[in-house]
């Protein structure tokens, strides 16, 4: 039971590592992986009581942000960031995550910061509700530089299938909500990385592009249990531009007023040194809104006074309207 | 719909490519994930018709035999090897695998490479009967080499509950059935290149090394709903003596008499360059045995002869005995 297939001998062998590592998935474990399979980890879907269930499954990493756990030091939330993409892909279509597990590769094994990393996937988890029910860690000398790792995750969630969200009940009219970001999440470092010294980001200013990736799972899993939802859009890499086209049915498009959202001066800072346009910035990062929920527009105040229970500040940023693409006003 | 999640906008925007992962994906569709979540992959469980479904998940790379594939060139069988590793974890306890995502990370974008990586994936997808429904492509400048790529797979598969194989059946006096590796699989890679040269490598010699990962899928799945199996071991790293144990319940253990099965002499010829004792080899290599099942005596013949039918040799290669560990005889 939750075995870490370790990808080299001397790890599975490492006790004291793997018993560090089952203790920290054990905290995660709210639905109980059954106790039996040494090479795989298995899951009771009765436990779930879903009558009709479609599973839902979304792989991401985190891309160079890991270049900013380096620089800073800081390895304890990158694996927060790494539960957050997967599961905020999972929630769009109204799944819960049920599990995840992970995948670590590094040039050469560091133990405290390997635990460090899977500490914050743990973390992640129970942020998510979801059980960390196995990982592999890989250690792939010349592959990686020594200081360095690459974190893949892989989350499984189930929606029952009349509650399932693809976004063809959107119709022109419809509001959009925009919830609030806690700041670039996991998109743009590549960028981010060509505009800011070594020396910026390894202090003040790292930390701040850092901050872990909002896991919006409670939220909203409990705000489309009481209103209807037309359609969930996750905010990651391609920004606005690239996401929203992703639920919004042929024939509709969406108009987004900025202006109706604070926009933190980080991304300010990084338009200046970029010399971007707004179409550009809009197109690489969330620009402060992190999910877009598409609603009728006499259930948005409803849907915020929900989500703010849980610390999610939202605005009615835009509105579906006829036409296709995104045009910002 | 078979959305392949680029981590970077332009591959997002990259018509061809996407065009191209969707039509490799569809080939491995069998069981038609749902043509809707634009953020992750949907499938309906009803259609497996499995009355009570234990979810099964397992999570693998391949480490550096990804050196090999760059040194001989070779890049459209490497995902076969990503495939197997999942899937031979997942049936090892009795589960169908339904569905594959993969995490691809470059240095650079090659999209030639990437998609004959992306090839060799579909292949064991179809090989492996479980549906090819999205992945991940992430361009990490400064992480990787431009010419490196790292690999990391994710499966899902369904076992009926009263089918699960947990090992727990297994008792003195089952025999070891070893079925044939092709070759090293993916393991042991790290120590390969510390032995061999490049220009070895780079050839005649690299492509042996290179063959591609037995996926026992269809041979497994068939015997096990004929024969009683009780328990399976997918030998990788770590060898017979990480393996074997992770199935067999406590107080036996397992006898291996070597010489029952052939062994390529490439085994040999590491074990000469590395001055490595049987024990050492048997620790870091299949040598030769890329699965075990335990079962009855009397069924090993039936087993062996419905194995042969899919073209996998099998031999009897030992036995369970009282006592803890492996044993080579």
């Amino acid at each position: 039971m939750l075995e870490f297939y370790a990808g080299v001998p001397h790890l599975k062998s490492d006790r004291a590592f793997n018993g560090a590592l089952a203790r920290l998935a054990r905290r995660t474990q709210n639905r109980s992986p059954l106790p039996f399979g040494g090479f795989s980890a298995l899951f009771d879907l009765k436990r779930l009581k879903v009558r009709d269930p479609l599973l839902v499954a979304t792989t991401d990493g985190v891309g160079t942000k890991l270049d900013l756990a380096r620089l800073t030091g800081t390895h304890n939330t990158i694996g927060i960031d790494l539960v957050a993409m997967s599961v905020n892909d999972l929630i769009t279509c109204g799944a819960r995550p049920i599990f995840f597990l992970d995948y670590f590769a590094a040039g050469a094994f560091d133990r405290k910061r390997t635990l460090e990393v899977i500490r914050g996937i743990a973390k992640g988890c129970v942020e998510a509700g979801c059980s960390l029910v196995g990982g592999e860690t890989a250690i792939m000398p010349g592959f990686y530089a020594d200081s360095t790792y690459d974190l893949a995750g892989f989350a499984v969630g189930v929606v029952e299938r009349s509650r399932a969200i693809s976004g063809d009940r959107i119709q022109a009219g419809d509001s959009l909500l925009g919830l609030e970001s806690s700041g670039f999440h996991s998109n743009g470092f590549s960028l981010v990385r060509k505009l800011f010294t070594e020396k910026e980001l390894s202090g003040q200013t790292g930390r701040r592009f850092l901050k872990p990736t909002q896991i919006y799972v409670k939220p909203v899993l409990n705000l489309i249990s009481k209103v209807r939802i037309n359609g969930i859009a996750h905010i990651t890499g391609g920004g606005f531009y690239d996401n929203l086209p992703r639920i919004v049915p042929k024939g509709l498009s969406v108009e987004i007023d900025r202006g109706t959202w604070p926009v933190d001066p980080l991304f300010r800072e990084v338009a200046k040194r970029a010399r971007s346009t707004e179409r550009e910035m809009y197109h690489t990062f969330n620009m402060g809104i992190g999910m877009v929920l598409v609603l009728s527009k006499r259930v948005v105040r409803r849907a915020q006074h929900i989500l703010k229970r849980f610390g999610i500040s939202s605005w009615e940023i835009g509105a579906v309207v006829k036409g296709h693409g995104v045009t910002l006003k």
